[in-house]
C-alpha cells in the first residue's frame, strides 16, 4: 500500500524542491507573524528585526542539514521582489497615506527625495571611489563606483513603516516615508541612468540629459498612476451603481493597480512612482465609490498582503546571508570585509547628513508659519530614522555586481559588504529609533496603539472624528477634508487663507476636486447610500 | 532625453517578456470582470464561457500579431495551476461551503465522489480502448488509456460554481459541488496510481492495493487538514484575545490554508482534499475567533483570490486552445480530431449517467425519509451540472501525453481532443445548466440574488436570519446550528431524534462539538464580544 504512495511521488506534476521551498517559507512567515505579534509590546525588538534574525537562524540550520555546503534554499531572485514583492508594499504605503499630511510636506518631501538623493548619491559614490582605492581595491569600473553611491542611497521604506507610527508621529512619519518612496524612486532612476552611462563619451550634456530623463519620469510615472486610479474610479463608479459585487471591485481594484506597476515597468518608467500615486488616487476616489463591505476588505486587504510581501523580504535577506557560495567567492580577509564594510556604513551616514540637515535649515528659512518648521530635534530623527537599508539595497547590488558572468573576487565582496551594511543598518537603527523617538519626542499621544488596526485611511466621514483635527484644519484655513463642517466654517477658512497663503494650492485644489473631479469620479459623498453609517463608526469602535 | 530612457530598458533587473506577459492577462482579467458584472442579468452567458473565449480571442489576436507562427504569451503550466491556481480555489470553496448541508448530504457525496469517480474511471478507460482502437490509432499504451479514462473522469468544480447557486439550489448545490471536490481528488489519485502502475506485473492485489492507497489517502488529507485548520483556531484564540489584528489574523488564516495544502502535497497527499477541509475547519472554528473586521474582510477576500484563480484559468485555457504548435504536431485529419472527441465526449456522457442513476437510486432505497430521496429531475440535473470539463483535466492531459519529450502524432491529439471536449462541454452544458434548472425546477426562491454578495457563511449569529431555517432544522431533530433557538426546542428536537435516525450523528457532534472541541478552539460563542453585534447586521442589509 505505502509502496504504491512512494511511486505516485514520482509522477507528481511538479517540482518537490519547489514545494519544500514554499513550505518553509511559509511556515517561517507563520512564525514570524506569531513572534511578531508577541513582541508588539516590547520597545527594542519589531516584526522586521525578527524576521531577519529568523532568516538568518533558519539559514544556518539549512547550512547545518547540507553539511556546510549550501544554505541556499531560494536563490535572491530580483524578479521576484521587483515584479511580485515590491508592488503590494509600495501601493498600500500609498493607499493608508494620510493624504492631507503627505501632501502638506510635499515640497519638504520632493527636495529630501529628489535633491537630497541626488546630493546623497554624489557624496557616496566619490566616497567610495577615493576610500575603497585607499583599502587596496582595483578592479571596480567608475562604472561600479557610480552603481555603488546610488545602491547606499536607496533608504528602505519598508522598514520605517514598522519603525515609526501614522498616528503618533504624523508629521515625521509623513516625512520620513514620503521621502522613502519618492528615494527608492529616484535612486533605481539613477541605477539604472549610471549602469547604461557610456563613461567614455562624457560631456557637460551628460549631466543634463540625466536631469532631463529624471524629470521626464518622474512626471509621466505620476501621471500613469494617477491616470489609472482615476480611470478604476470611473469604471467602478458607472458600473456598479445600485448593485454592488465586493469581490468584482476588490479584484478590480487590485489588478488595476497591479496593471499600473506593470505597465510603467513597460514604458520604462518608474513602477514605483506610479503605483504609489495610483494607491493614493484610489483612497481618494474608487474606495468611496465600492460598497461597506468592500471599504473594510479593501483596507485590510491590501494591508495583509504588504504585510505578508515585507515579511517575506526580510525573511529572504536574513537567509541569504548565509549563502556559503557566496563567501567562498569572494576570497578577501575579513579585515578587507570590515574595512570595506565600515567605510560604506560611514558614507550613509555621512551622505544623509549631508543633505537633511542643510536642505532643511533652508526650508525652515523659507517658511513663514514658524508651526511647520522643522526643529533640529525632528530633523535628527529624520535623519536617523532613514539610515536604514533593505530589499532595494540587496536587489540593486546583486543586479550590478553579479549579473553579467565575470564575477571577480572584488565585484562579490561588494555584494557581501552591502548585505553587511543592510544588515547591520537594520537591525542597530531598527533597533534604537524607536526608544529614541520616545526619549527626543517624548511619550506618544495614544497610550496604547496597535498599529496594524487603527485606522489609517482618515475616517472623516465621521463628525465625531473630525472634532480632533478641527483645530488643525482651521489654521490650514479650513482647507482640511471635512466638508461636514459646514459653509460657516469654510468661509472662516476662506478669510484665514489670506493670512496663510501655503494652505492656497490645497484650498483649489478642494474647490477644483469638488466641481469636476468627483462629480465624474466619486469620491467621498458621491456614493448612492450614506457614508457616515453608524456601522463603519461601531466597526471602528469595535476592534479595540 | 529619450535616448537614455531607452538605453535604461536594456538594464532593467527583469525579462520583459515576463512583464508583457502580465500586463496582457491582467488586463484580460479585467476585462473578464468587466464583461462578466455586464453579462450577470443574463440567463446563458457566464463568466466562465466569457473568460474563455475572450481567451480564445486574444490567442487569436496574438496569433495575427505574430503572423501565424505562435499564439503563446504563457505556455500551460502545470506547476503554475496546481500550485498557486487551484488551492485558493478550493480552500475558498471549503470555507463558503453550507456545512449543514455539505454533512447531511455527505453519503450521496461520498458515493457519487468515490464510487461513482470508479465506475466512470472503468467505463471511460474501457470505452476509450474499444473505441480509439476502431478509429485507427495504435501508439497508445494500456497506461495512457487507463489514464484517459481518469482525465475524463474529473468534473469541473469550478465552472459548477459560477452555474449553480448555493442560495437557490442548495440540495442541488451541495450534491453537485461537494462531489466535484471529492471527484477531483479521486481523479488525481487514481491518475498518479495508473502512471506508475506496471502493468507487465499485473495481480489481483494490484486492485486491492489501489484501493487501499486511495482509502489512505482519503483519510490522512482529510485529517491533515481538519488538523491544520484546528491548529489554526487554537493559535489565534490563544494568542489574540483581547487584542486583535486584523492583518495577523487573515495573513495567519491564509498563509496556515497554503501550508496544509503544501504539506499534504509534501507527503504524497491530496492537496486539494486537505485544503477543502482546512477551509472548512476554519470557517467553523477559525473564522469565529477572528475581530468583526477581520471576518468581513476574510470572507470576501478568500473569495476575491478565488474568483482571480477562476477567471484566471479560463482565460489561460482559452487561450491555450489556438496553441499552433500543438496543433502542427499533430498530422492527423479533421476526421480524425472529430471522431475522437466525439468519442471522448459521449464516453463522458455515458460514463457520468452510469452511475449518477443507479447509484441514486440505491441511495433513494435506503432512505427512509421520503424528503431526503433525490427525485428523478434533480437527477437528472445532477447528471448534467457534473458534464462539465475543466482545469484539471488540461492539467493532467499535459502530464500524461506531453512530458517525457517522445511526443508522437498521437499523444499530441490527445491532448488536442481533451481541450476540445473541455471548450465543446464548458460552452454547450456551462450555457443551457442555468435555463435548464429553471426550467426544470422552476424559478429560484429568491428574485433577485448577487451571487457574490449574499453572506455565504452561515449569518446564524442573528436571529432573524435563524427563522427563516427553523422548520427545516426542527424536521431534522433540531440539531440545525442554532443554539439561539432556546432550550426548549432543543428537547423537542431529542424526542424528534427518535423518529429521525438521520440526524443522530448531527446531534452527538453538536454535543461532542459544544462540550469538548468549542472551549478549546473557540468558534461561535466563545470569542470574547458579543457576536450578534447590530454592526454585522447593518453590514449584511446595507449590501443589498
Amino acid at each position: 500500500m505505502f509502496g504504491v504512495a512512494k511511486k505516485l511521488h514520482e509522477s507528481t506534476p511538479f517540482d518537490t524542491s519547489t514545494v519544500i521551498s514554499i513550505t518553509v517559507f511559509i511556515s517561517l512567515i507563520c512564525l514570524c507573524i506569531i513572534i511578531g505579534h508577541l513582541l508588539e509590546k516590547n520597545r527594542w525588538a519589531n516584526e522586521s528585526i525578527a524576521s531577519l534574525l529568523l532568516g538568518i537562524v533558519s539559514g544556518g540550520v539549512v547550512l547545518l542539514i547540507h553539511k556546510g555546503q549550501n544554505s541556499r534554499i531560494l536563490v535572491f531572485n530580483e524578479e521576484l521582489f521587483f515584479i511580485y514583492l515590491l508592488p503590494p508594499i509600495i501601493f498600500n504605503a500609498g493607499f493608508q497615506v494620510k493624504k492631507k499630511q503627505f501632501f502638506k510636506n510635499f515640497s519638504t518631501i520632493l527636495s529630501f527625495g529628489v535633491l537630497g538623493t541626488l546630493i546623497s548619491f554624489c557624496l557616496v559614490s566619490s566616497g567610495v571611489l577615493f576610500l575603497l582605492k585607499k583599502i587596496g581595491l582595483t578592479q571596480l569600473s567608475t562604472n561600479d563606483y557610480l552603481a555603488l553611491g546610488a545602491i547606499l542611497s536607496a533608504t528602505d521604506s519598508v522598514c520605517t513603516l514598522q519603525v515609526l507610527n501614522q498616528d503618533d508621529t504624523p508629521l515625521l512619519y509623513s516625512i520620513v516615508f514620503g521621502e522613502g518612496v519618492v528615494n527608492d524612486a529616484t535612486s533605481i532612476v539613477l541605477f539604472n541612468a549610471v549602469q547604461s552611462l557610456d563613461l567614455s563619451n562624457l560631456s557637460s550634456m551628460t549631466a543634463l540629459a540625466l536631469l532631463g530623463t529624471f524629470l521626464y519620469l518622474f512626471v509621466t510615472s505620476t501621471l500613469l498612476g494617477v491616470f489609472v486610479g482615476l480611470l478604476s474610479a470611473f469604471i467602478i463608479k458607472k458600473l456598479y451603481i445600485g448593485r454592488h459585487s465586493t469581490d468584482r471591485e476588490i479584484a478590480l481594484m487590485m489588478l488595476m493597480a497591479y496593471l499600473s506597476y506593470m505597465i510603467a515597468e513597460l514604458m520604462d518608467l518608474s513602477g514605483i512612482l506610479t503605483v504609489f500615486f495610483c494607491g493614493v488616487v484610489m483612497s481618494h476616489y474608487t474606495w468611496h465609490n465600492v460598497s461597506e463591505s468592500s471599504r473594510i476588505t479593501a483596507k485590510h486587504a491590501f494591508a495583509t498582503m504588504s504585510f505578508i510581501s515585507e515579511t517575506f523580504i526580510f525573511l529572504y535577506v536574513g537567509m541569504d546571508t548565509l549563502d556559503i557560495d557566496k563567501w567562498k567567492e569572494s576570497s578577501s580577509s575579513a579585515g578587507t570585509y570590515l574595512a570595506v564594510s565600515s567605510a560604506m556604513l560611514a558614507l550613509v551616514l555621512i551622505g544623509r547628513a549631508a543633505f537633511i540637515f542643510p536642505l532643511a535649515s533652508i526650508l525652515n528659512y523659507m517658511k513663514r508659519d514658524s508651526d511647520k518648521k522643522i526643529d533640529l530635534s525632528t530633523q535628527f530623527i529624520v535623519w536617523w530614522a532613514g539610515l536604514m537599508r533593505g530589499a532595494v539595497t540587496v536587489a540593486l547590488s546583486y543586479n550590478a555586481f553579479s549579473g553579467s558572468g565575470e564575477v571577480s573576487n572584488e565585484r562579490s565582496l561588494m555584494i557581501s559588504c552591502t548585505i553587511i551594511v543592510v544588515l547591520f543598518s537594520t537591525l542597530l537603527f531598527g533597533t534604537v529609533t524607536k526608544p529614541l523617538i520616545r526619549a527626543i519626542l517624548g511619550a506618544p499621544r495614544h497610550a496604547v496603539s496597535y498599529a496594524s488596526d487603527i485606522p489609517s485611511l482618515e475616517y472623516l466621514d465621521f463628525p465625531f472624528l473630525e472634532i480632533q483635527d478641527n483645530q488643525e484644519a482651521n489654521v490650514n484655513g479650513g482647507e482640511g477634508e471635512g466638508e461636514g463642517e459646514g459653509e460657516p466654517q469654510r468661509r472662516r477658512g476662506f478669510s484665514l487663507l489670506m493670512k496663510y497663503p501655503t494652505g492656497a494650492v490645497h484650498h483649489i485644489w478642494r474647490k477644483f476636486d469638488d466641481k469636476f473631479m468627483r462629480p465624474v469620479f466619486g469620491g467621498r459623498g458621491f456614493v448612492p447610500y450614506e457614508p457616515a453609517s453608524p456601522t463603519g463608526a461601531a466597526e471602528t469602535t469595535h476592534e479595540h
